[in-house]
């Protein structure tokens, strides 16, 4: 890995000092975090040698590569089918299909975009459980023949669309311990997943497997398990009817860092490994896991400013700082302030708490009020910040030109 | 207006008959539902008459015109200055400025827009109170002259790169009865915006006047009463100090219909420049109004179908009815279920609550769950929905890309 150029910073020393001179303030901006070193030196290396107007997201490809080779190893046996709606970018694209990986797909749209790499659409799933038939049709006419679905009116869509691919059930998993949980938008429970595959058999489809979610950002690995149980009654079920079904698809939920600790990967892939072998044993049955954050999240970085530092009142606290990014373009995740990620910046001083929000003239577009952030008291207008682990849904989740603003902008190195 | 076109509507009436055939299904697919003339015969005969793949916005410009009429007469005297975040489709720039109206901005993107539709720079204010010093610069460059702030360190950006411009402060005001609260993102106290004022005064700024804004969808017009004190007691304490504020931005808020009954906007102008009247007389003040939700969204409406009705489970309630359009893809103001659209469809079957989801992977994605929305019985997918209400807030704030989902498509009739 290449060092981080460090400007002027091992010369003058990063200072408290309220007299610190603007030609001081430059050469500071010229610097990065050592946190984001830390993280990675390309990265850190691309922030402090790129001129960036803007918010920017930069994804390092190496670490892509190494978390997808950690997932690999922890989910060994497992198939993964990367979930790109968590980051579309081309150049992931492309490095997972070197990889061998296969894709998630979540619309037309995306299928269209793996497609367009020169991926086989046997490589592709579309995992949403809420397709137009149009969708489905277009799919199956471009060779995809792995389809999910959860309802009858999904499954009668299919069996007319797709006649003869392979489907797979979602089922409903318990996902409390998720910091984004997944509600009961998707899947069905067990006993309607049972009734349906037997419908699907009967309508000509390939009855092949099941599938769960138990929520993003999942960081207990032992919550597969009970979903797991499920998962073998169900089969033991269909087997009685003559239905064998031969997938299991894990989902996704391998949870990045955020600013709550990393987790291992590698043994925490062993123990829902392991909680898989409990139950189906030695059993021939093809593993799915779809990683999105779990993939890209840590992998990437932005590079924000700050765009004003303010108090509402003398006696007020804490203060603002406002950022040029924000709920709208880029940070969507902190609603609710869900995922709290890790910033950095240059400063040295004291960190207290502050209200942290985005440029927009929305009242919403603001990230950490109910639990302030703390920031450097030193941090001033123009100041670059580094928010970590923002890999993964940010650049999509952008809208597309709120207040006039772009959508955040992004590269690959 | 024009009349909308039923299609076989007339001849074939709509049946709740489970055996209705697919050819009539279809006849009945050309009509639109009855509510949409209500509101728009030039919307119900565009949806009537076009072919729409996928969801889609149409605003009718005749609507926008009499709603702009309409805040004229009832703001009698005040300019009215479209807040264009709310939709910056260039017909609708276009007919505000031919109708003499202008223009507030929130960023430099939004400036650039308005200037391209050839119209002045000063009918422009810069209202964001967050601003790089870069747009402040680029703006004025440009000749914009209207700047508004909230803090010091905006001021000091202001002085610097917008020598001699005019400018307002924000004040904090409440707006405990607005749907759409404004927080303290935005405005400082009144204390604060006395002292900054003056300041503004020393550094050669021209300390034009003060703005507040009681939240959008505000349905109490008398939700200005108490702004306006502390605004007279501000101006008081500053003549006193030589500095003679001459404009007062009531800001936004003008509520459009949604499901809650419309508000008669001549009538509600006319309560709030009565409070104006009694706190500063026949004294000679600028006035600005900024709608932005009110003087477009009710005259939009949003054609979208069903993608899917389902059930979790045999013996679950209530059914989950599946849009191609979300929170993600225009409808994010339905966050938290803050504005609560009317649908509205062509079936005449019992209405019966549903929880209403978007189109994509994320279990964010879904509308009204906390209270599900009465939709009828005989629903079923492919059906068009008309979402009413819909001309702010909902093209800008689509994802990019967010699932392989293109942003919100629009058109202006």
């Amino acid at each position: 890995m290449l060092e981080p150029k460090r400007g002027a910073i091992a010369a003058v020393p990063c200072s408290d000092n309220q007299n610190t001179s603007i030609q001081l303030v430059e050469l500071e901006q010229e610097s990065v975090a050592r946190a984001v070193s830390d993280v990675s030196g390309r990265l850190a290396h691309y922030f402090a040698t790129e001129v960036i107007d803007g918010p920017q997201l930069a994804v390092d490809l190496e670490m892509v590569e190494a978390r997808y080779n950690t997932l690999a190893a922890g989910f060994r046996g497992a198939d993964i089918f990367y979930a790109i709606k968590a980051n579309p970018s081309v150049e992931i694209l492309d490095r997972v299909a070197a990889l061998g990986g296969y894709f998630d797909c979540a619309s037309m749209g995306e299928i269209d975009l793996v497609l367009s790499r020169g991926v086989s659409p046997s490589r592709i799933s579309f995992g949403n459980t809420i397709k137009k038939e149009s969708a489905i049709r277009k799919a199956f006419d471009c060779g995809v023949r792995l389809f999910s679905f959860d309802s009858e009116g999904e499954l009668e869509k299919l069996a007319r669309s797709a006649p003869g691919a392979s489907v797979f059930c979602r089922i409903l998993a318990e996902n409390d311990s998720a910091d984004w949980p997944l509600s009961r938008k998707f899947g069905c429970s067990v006993k309607m997943a049972g009734d349906l595959l037997i419908e699907a058999d009967r309508l000509g489809l390939d009855a092949y497997g099941v599938s769960f979610h138990v929520g993003s950002q999942q960081k207990n690995p032992r919550a597969w398990r009970e979903a797991l149980t499920d998962v073998a009654k169900l089969m033991q079920r269909l087997a009685l009817s003559g239905v064998g079904l031969r997938m299991i698809n894990l989902g996704g939920g391998m949870p990045a860092r955020y600013d709550n600790g990393e987790t291992d990967l590698l043994e925490y892939g062993a123990v829902v490994m392991a909680a898989v072998r409990e139950q189906f044993g030695d059993r021939t049955l093809d593993l799915i896991i779809e990683p999105g954050r779990g993939l890209v999240a840590d992998a990437g970085i932005i590079q924000a400013e700050v765009v004003l530092v303010s108090k509402k009142d003398d006696s007020d606290a804490p203060r603002w700082v406002y950022l040029d990014i924000g709920k709208f373009n880029g940070l969507a995740e902190t609603m609710d302030e869900a995922i709290r990620y890790q910033i950095e910046t240059i400063r040295s001083g004291e960190a207290v708490p502050a209200v942290l929000a985005g440029p927009t003239c929305d009242s919403v577009d603001v990230m950490y009020e109910k639990n302030p952030y703390p920031l450097p008291l030193d941090l001033k207008v123009g100041d670059k910040v580094w928010i970590l682990g923002t890999g993964a849904y940010t650049t999509t989740y952008s809208s597309v030109a709120f207040n006039g603003l772009p959508p955040l902008a992004s590269v690959c190195i």
